[in-house]
């Protein structure tokens, strides 16, 4: 019986091995040595433990799989393949080719089953995090006594690369601190890195590193030792109160005669000869893409398995819905991203007025009037909320004992608290944001990137958004972040220029469904716009929009700014105005939004004609050419900032009414446009 | 005695503190609070073991002390007050403003006696282990038996935010694999980050997870037990396989009665009313920036016992000058930052080659080329050597066992690497490289924002430069890394077009020692230009030259193009030339090497009245528009990739002969170009 059960399960992992050999031989390019590894384990946790529906991925209760390894992506693809989600032998045939569903690396919303995009090292690990810490927050919101409506496990294969990066100890720490034990890692430990075995550079303790990270630490040291495996992570789960890692000690390769336990595993097609030579080794056919008709079998019971644990969640939804059937609704409304009705009625509107306040400030007002009507927007800052202002203030911390807090604290992590967003995106249900200092997206633009790439609804709250920081000096002072962000293809930047700017950039980020929001703030504070006299901050929502128009003529003279500059161009249009210039001031909170709109509207805002353009902006000059045109001019800073009050900077470097003033003229000058 | 001996520590002690927290309220900005807590480490530090000469900054073999919690400056100012250094006591008093030597964070190359550039938490701890790296491999070069001359230590004050940012681990782990027992970090264990007391997100064990990190591990249970870290930091030196951590046990503000241990000491003046209470309770003068007599005497024997240790050395080095005249010579130019003549002879030069070959592949000959003749050229990769060529042929790795190695192992490590790289630089004498994918450039930002900063002499290279990376898909994929890295202030970055213009860029990096440089480059082969025929490569040095002209008339249209789009730019214009175009073809390897040269020999290049511009290259096409002008067209990739051969990429995203030519042709029908 036991030899039968060995037998088959054999089968079932060499089936992983050797689809995952195929899949990077016939294209020629992959990974075939992680799969070949780590697929023990991988078969362990899909059939012993993984509570999914194949037929169903987004069942919401399903346990998340996250492959933070991505470069093994032919192991997940085998595995979904096999257990029946929509993804035919032929893609798998098609692996890294054009318009197959099998990229490099996996990738979330093209491939059913694949939950988080991975490939960026140690990203998945961290994602995992938000994940488990979603699941939390969940759980807490949603279920009751007997209703347990959310209680998924997440689960995480790493490798020794995931856990080099700092992003891991990020992580980790925060994991361990935040009690996550439904959190479960197998770190597929093979010794082997690109350059050669991790002993020449990777020699650190790493149960010993988790151990003190308060996580529960196992070590398996046979990795096809299916039992030890189901051992081990049967005692993962039972340990509520740590996240688990287990130390896996599998061998990169494992079934190639002379590639096993060598870097050259890794990363390129083990070749046709030694493909042979594995086969044999593991009695396998010599047939490519072949699938055992038992293993198949095995596999697909995942369809029934799945079928009945969700049939059996759906029941116990059901009864849930009929106790509660407002929280029910609600589940529902957070599950598919709609936004309850009214849920931005309370985001207040800012009087006009001259001293005004920073829009730092405004933003955390019109935070805490729209988290009164969605308690699933969730966030905080990395260890600057009384800085960024982006705590709620009716809400508790999220921690162990409060797990229905919602103010998150990610500790000086900013890494991990952008992997931490996309995980929380990820789960479905929440709106996360996390706040820094704009110089510090650097340290957070890894994880930006795949929010973007994943098209996730994350919020980044990024303050201190100029040489506006002041005495800090230049290296807490953005000066290139503005052209950094606006370059990730698919986030949206926003820099509001005042405090309705700021609400209504607010409910941009939040109706932003299929991507990230930077919202752009000032540390200082900036005047808060007349709107009688000025048009609406709802232009904003345009990306750039006409704020005030010369009296009784066509413009000849255009003054662009976003931020904190456009109070400075009003001013200076008001002076032009004086000395007989027609000047139109254009705020440009957003070049995306800008860019989304139709060509009509962005010449109505920008029309050729106007050939006199100034743009305005505390940040690089770059990029703007293409608003102001060849013979327009930038005033913006294209040299690190100093460290004096900000005003003082602001005079020194050029950002200045007169100077803006001067420029216009000269300008106009050049061009005759008097 | 030791009451005397007491009370004049004290004294020292208070001294440090008082003077930090009157700047910050003079200033009324900046963190009074770590100084406060830290003054005692600091003094035991810089008193009793700091090797140092006020009087001349620069002597190559002094301690190097790194002060990693960098918003700490104001102690770090009064250290350097109180030694002797070049900076009065008005610098003191002109804290954070404008023009002084004195500015928020502490600046490398602005202030005398500040090592390193910090604030930007994690990093100056890495750079640390860089310097401690540096050390190793300067003193197994120069020094011989009884000749030491190299033999300093690397001491660093880190503090809570350090060690929770990424990068910490990344670094602490090198440096427990590589044994720097000559770096000594002193941690500043407050317990309070900005958002309050560090139980609410970092509860890791530090201690345990240093020595996981293969450290020497101590606690000093009272910052304030001059004796106990006078102690620990003698056990750290006596500790040489292991770098030290020292756990010290602060209290952020001691001595203000109202504000001591609490997160409102951090990052605000403690105010006049507490400052004054402050005083009372620390038994100081009620007088600003007051300086103890007793105190100044005793800073200041830094200058005697500098002078006499500097003597000592140069004594030694006298000696080591006549035994090994040639070594001292070197050492003497390594220090100087200059190259031996002739160091660029054996740069290979590429002979005309259709298929030619991988601009990573050219770069990783010239590199070789180069180190033969340089062997303070010391660099290597994130575990991605193989991918980007960068192993020095004729070298050994770098590791304890081979600290004359130069090629460097850094594992999975970006920002350390990046940081690691500053820390070499800043050491002096070394040429530091570092090579990873382009894309995760990313994840190195940090670094290379302060290696800019700083002006540094690292190279970077990052290869797989486009979606020529191909199968690996999005992921890797860089679109707008070439966009973001040329928004940094002060790197170079260049994109060579095939390996005559990879040789000369690496030329270009070597000879730029202002500033860090980043080199481009691709995956996938390159034909190697004709050079006959085309301008020579070493145009490429002025950041953009004409390649090819037309044929005896005026161009009327000009094709621009960067890195591997090159060769396609110049077929097309075969093909252009043969329909009646006017033609010529502007390679534009570098923004910031054209942005350097002269208006007129801008405008010779891309003289105004060509209005029907094109400008090819496979990034994001932003940024491009101010070197196209209005009726100019770019052709790049304003979107994410896609997993699939590059081959088929470039033919799906348009970086086509024959889409290039019909942009051509289309833009100079509208421009009437025939």
């Amino acid at each position: 019986m036991d030899h039968e059960k060995n037998k088959i399960e054999n089968l079932c992992i060499n089936n992983l091995r050797m689809l995952a050999a195929d899949m990077v031989e016939k294209a020629n390019s992959g990974h075939p040595g992680m799969p070949m590894g780590a697929a023990a384990m991988a078969f362990v946790l899909w059939t012993k433990f993984l509570k999914h529906n194949p037929a169903h991925p987004d069942w919401p209760n399903r346990d998340r799989f996250v492959l933070s390894a991505g470069h093994g992506s032919s192991l997940l693809y085998a595995l979904l393949h096999l257990t029946g989600y929509a993804l035919p032998l032929e893609e798998l045939k098609n692996f890294r080719q054009w318009g197959s569903k099998t990229p490099g690396h996996p990738e979330f919303g093209h491939t059913p089953g694949v939950e988080v995009t991975t490939g960026p090292l140690g990203q998945g690990l961290a994602n995992a995090v938000g994940i488990a810490m979603a699941e939390r927050y969940l759980a807490s919101f949603f279920n009751r006594p007997l209703y347990d409506i959310v209680d998924f496990y997440t689960y995480v294969i790493a490798g020794d690369g995931d856990l080099m990066e700092g992003v891991s100890h990020e992580a980790a720490s925060l994991a361990g601190n935040l009690k996550l034990g439904r959190l479960i890692c197998l770190y597929d430990d093979n010794r082997i890195s690109i350059e050669g075995s991790t002993d020449i550079t990777f020699t650190e303790d790493r149960a010993a590193r988790f151990a003190a990270y308060q996580w529960h630490v196992q070590r398996v040291d046979d990795g096809n030792d299916t039992k030890s495996l189901l051992k081990a992570i049967k005692a993962a789960q039972a340990e509520k109160e740590k996240p688990s890692l287990i130390l896996v000690r599998t061998h990169i390769g494992y079934g190639s005669p002379n590639k096993q336990d060598s870097a050259d595993a890794h990363g390129a097609p083990l070749g046709e000869e030694e493909l042979k030579l594995t086969r044999e080794r593991l009695g396998w056919p010599q047939e490519s893409f072949h699938i055992d008709q038992q293993v198949q079998n095995y596999y697909r019971r995942a369809l029934e398995d799945g079928k009945s644990q969700e049939d059996k969640w759906q029941i116990l939804f059901d009864t849930y819905s009929s106790t509660y059937p407002d929280m029910a609704k609600l589940f529902q409304q957070w599950t598919k991203g709609e936004l309850p009705a009214g849920w931005e009625k309370d985001i207040p509107q800012f009087a006009p007025d001259e001293k005004g306040l920073a829009t730092r400030a405004a933003s955390g007002k019109v935070l805490n009037a729209i988290a009164a009507h969605l308690p699933n927007l969730i966030g905080g800052s990395a260890d600057l909320a009384p800085s960024t202002k982006t705590v709620i203030r009716e809400a508790a911390d999220f921690n162990p004992d409060s797990p229905s807090g919602r103010n998150l604290r990610f500790g000086v992590r900013e890494h991990a608290m952008g992997s931490i967003l996309n995980g929380m995106a990820l789960t479905g249900g929440l709106i996360p944001y996390g706040a820094t200092f704009l110089v510090f997206s650097d340290y957070m633009r890894p994880p930006m990137r795949m929010a973007a790439m994943m098209g996730l609804r994350a919020i980044y709250v990024l303050t201190h958004d100029s040489i506006g920081v002041g005495e800090d000096g230049p290296t807490h002072q953005p000066v290139e972040h503005l052209t950094a962000l606006r370059s990730i293809p698919g986030l949206t930047v926003i820099r509001p220029a005042d405090a309705n700017e700021t609400a209504m950039a607010w409910r941009c980020a939040v109706e932003q469904v299929t991507g990230p929001t930077a919202l752009i703030l000032t540390r200082q504070n900036l005047p808060t716009l007349d709107r009688q006299k000025l048009a609406p901050a709802a232009g904003l929502a345009r990306g750039a929009y006409i704020l005030s128009e010369p009296k009784d003529e066509e413009p000849r003279l255009i003054l662009l700014a976003s931020g904190s500059e456009v109070h400075l161009v009003l001013e200076a249009a008001g002076r032009l105005e004086q000395e007989g210039m027609a000047v139109r001031v254009v705020s440009m909170p957003s070049w995306e939004l800008f860019a989304a709109q139709s060509e009509e509207y962005q010449q109505q805002v920008l029309p050729r004609y106007v050939t006199a353009r100034l743009a305005v902006e505390a940040g690089l000059t770059d990029g703007w050419h293409r608003y102001v045109g060849d013979q327009g001019r930038v005033i913006g800073i294209d040299h690190f900032g100093a460290s004096a009050p900000a005003a003082v900077l602001f005079e020194k470097f050029g950002f200045t009414v007169d100077n803006i003033v001067d420029q216009a003229l000269q300008m106009a000058k050049d061009q005759e446009c008097f």
